[in-house]
């Protein structure tokens, strides 16, 4: 049985768009008074409202009564929402001042999350990471990449992946999971930082195969968690064994946006220290960089340089970073617009970002927009005006989101 | 008839604070399994909930069954809410990096909401600004400053200040309204800006004492829009005629900031281009510098100083600046909490600046605390450490709202 939905007040398809460098507003598609058809999850055809009524003459109609903006499904394709335990003494600190010196003391920090976390037990990781998928689904964000990298030892990280597929279960979003075994070398770990990334290969990653628990690996480069030569070596040997990559790159020093290009990664994520020269190495890659305001607004800092990226030619990425410690508001389109206005990122450049620049991250092949064949993923704000969704800056959210053509929200 | 409301797991009545300079977490009251014995609207005492229990046998009890963090209603000191019309135009352009210039060349900026808001006729205006203020008070603002300044004539300022007397009766929030005709000087008017002034002065304030719709004046002081001089002698006059003054000062050039103080202005509000002599000025002064960081979210330009204020000494008030060109998010907990962040400010100075150091700003003698004989104004999050409040950077609202005893959220 097929679907109308519609009409719509304005569609944005999101289709015809370069998917690296600049954008104008005036590039982005925008079918007024449209509708969209849908059958068995999947879109069957996106044009006028009245064209589509004629054409598909037995449809079940949807009839939208109000005037509404249709956009695809918003792609998070960076999120640590699978953890236990709040980092609010963490936050309070901060805000208040106090170094990260002060607050590792005072038992803070990821170490913090990793504690909690490996002490709770699978159902209370799945219902956690159930409610924060949940609470994006219906602000219009229907993928979600989810890591791992609280648990940092063989238990701890299977339960966190385990987890996850059991939200996965239990979530209408489309969860996507990352094995983040190298966010830090924990603790507890008496070798070497390459000896533990070498454990992660030779003894994690089979595992995780072998249960299907996740195909997509990531590593934190930095001068506090692994070097860039143990991540090199990281990287390739988890690409040898078939995994897709990812990379925490460039957040407080520069260096690891060139392992993410140099080694084929699929995203560099972060990128608030990156320099021209990484820059330039990005936008002469096919790999996504990935900004994440949302840890920009938890910390306090400098926003990764969007502008010059796309300026520059890269792709860019806008993801939450979602996690307990830098970024704990998890709101996806305030981060992206409030970020907008700083960086001067129009409104095609943030919704791409958000959408068809995003798919690429997760190698989405069917999200990220309006196309025959494609996930009806969908979403509707109560305006007939597309700019309205920045100009409120993520305070007006989605009347309506469709999962596979299914009202969720 | 005596109402016990609680038990809460904790309670801040914000009471014992100093209001200027800076403040530490640990400075703040913090009451655990505490009640509140409201009548007639106001507070009666604040205490240990089994203490109240004791002492007021014979009140209605209101017994709150999940933990909660209570607090006195935020008190929003500046706000432009009433006005009509869009300006997703000028948003979608100035993110897209067009000038100021550009955009006024396609017909934006404030002449624009001037026009759109002169048009609309008075029930429009007051349903739009009930609307806004509805939604503050669900969002735990109790108290909220509304500004006229989108009329800039007789008619269009009258028309506005009776809207927002309108709107204060049809709303459970207490507005509280401020005259700026001085906003800017309007195109259509033929004189200089002194002639400008002096009609404010000789022909309007009279008219609003008259009509007993404000006694407050505002005047935007800047290269764009009023001289220091003009300024200077405008509020002295509205002065001696009895109105109590605020300035928009050193917005995006210093010079404000010294008019507040030197006239004695009950506030300078923006203070984003304020350096270390407006700095020391406001800090040895009683004028409440009040910060707006939904400005600086919205043009994606630097914070007022706000930790250097509170340094120097001065008393900082937070509030949102909700308009329709500049600051359109309208969330006053979101933008006080991410710029808490950037400027490291405690979680005791934040919450003071939204609630016991903003009402001296409106010159209010029974909110911004919970004390015995205050408006029993209160907010409830639905935590139980009030850390959460600024940790969830705004997303966590509210779960209940009282205004003057009422439950209205």
């Amino acid at each position: 049985m097929k679907t109308l939905l519609g009409p719509f007040a304005q569609m944005l398809p999101m289709t015809g768009l370069s998917l690296k460098g600049t954008l104008q507003d005036e590039q982005l598609a925008v079918i007024e008074k449209g509708g969209v058809v849908l059958e068995d999850g999947e879109i069957i055809a996106v044009a006028d409202y009245k064209s589509l009524l004629k054409k598909y003459p037995d449809s079940e109609i949807a009839f939208i009564d109000t005037p509404m903006v249709l956009l695809p499904g918003f792609i998070d394709c960076h999120t640590h929402i699978c953890y236990d335990g709040t980092r609010n003494r963490d936050y309070a600190m901060r805000i208040a001042g106090k170094s990260y010196l002060e607050i590792a003391r005072a038992g803070g920090g990821i170490w913090d999350s990793v504690t909690k976390t490996r002490i709770a037990d699978i159902v209370t990781l799945t219902e956690n990471t159930v409610a924060r998928a949940n609470r994006h689904l219906k602000e219009g964000v229907t993928t979600i990449e989810v890591k791992s990298g609280y648990g940092l030892n063989l238990e701890g990280e299977l339960k966190m992946l385990r987890a996850i597929q059991q939200a996965g279960l239990h979530t209408k979003a489309t969860l996507i999971s990352t094995c983040l075994a190298a966010h830090m070398k924990p603790r507890d770990y008496t070798g070497s930082e390459t000896e533990y990334l070498q454990w992660v290969s030779d003894e994690l990653l089979p595992l995780l195969q072998q249960e299907q628990l996740t195909n997509r690996v990531d590593i934190f480069i930095e001068e506090t968690a692994f070097s860039v030569d143990a991540a090199t070596v990281f990287l390739k040997q988890a690409m040898q064994q078939g995994f897709a990559a990812t990379v925490h790159a460039d957040q407080f020093s520069a260096g690891g946006a060139a392992v993410a290009v140099n080694t084929g990664a699929l995203s560099a994520d972060h990128l608030e220290a990156s320099n021209e020269k990484e820059i330039a190495l990005l936008a002469n890659s096919n790999t996504v960089a990935v900004v994440l305001p949302g840890a920009s607004l938890g910390l306090g800092m400098q926003y990764a340089p969007a502008r010059k990226l796309l300026n520059a030619g890269a792709s860019v990425a806008i993801a939450s970073d979602w996690n307990p410690g830098s970024a704990p508001m998890g709101d996806l389109l305030i981060q992206a617009a409030v970020m907008s206005a700083a960086e001067k990122l129009s409104t095609a450049e943030v919704l791409a970002a958000l959408t068809v620049r995003a798919a690429p991250a997760l190698q989405l092949k069917d999200a990220g927009m309006m196309l025959a064949g494609y996930a009806a993923d969908l979403q509707a704000y109560p305006t007939s005006d597309y700019r309205d969704i920045l100009y409120y800056q993520g305070k007006m959210k989605p009347a309506m989101v469709w999962k596979k053509g299914e009202l969720v929200s």
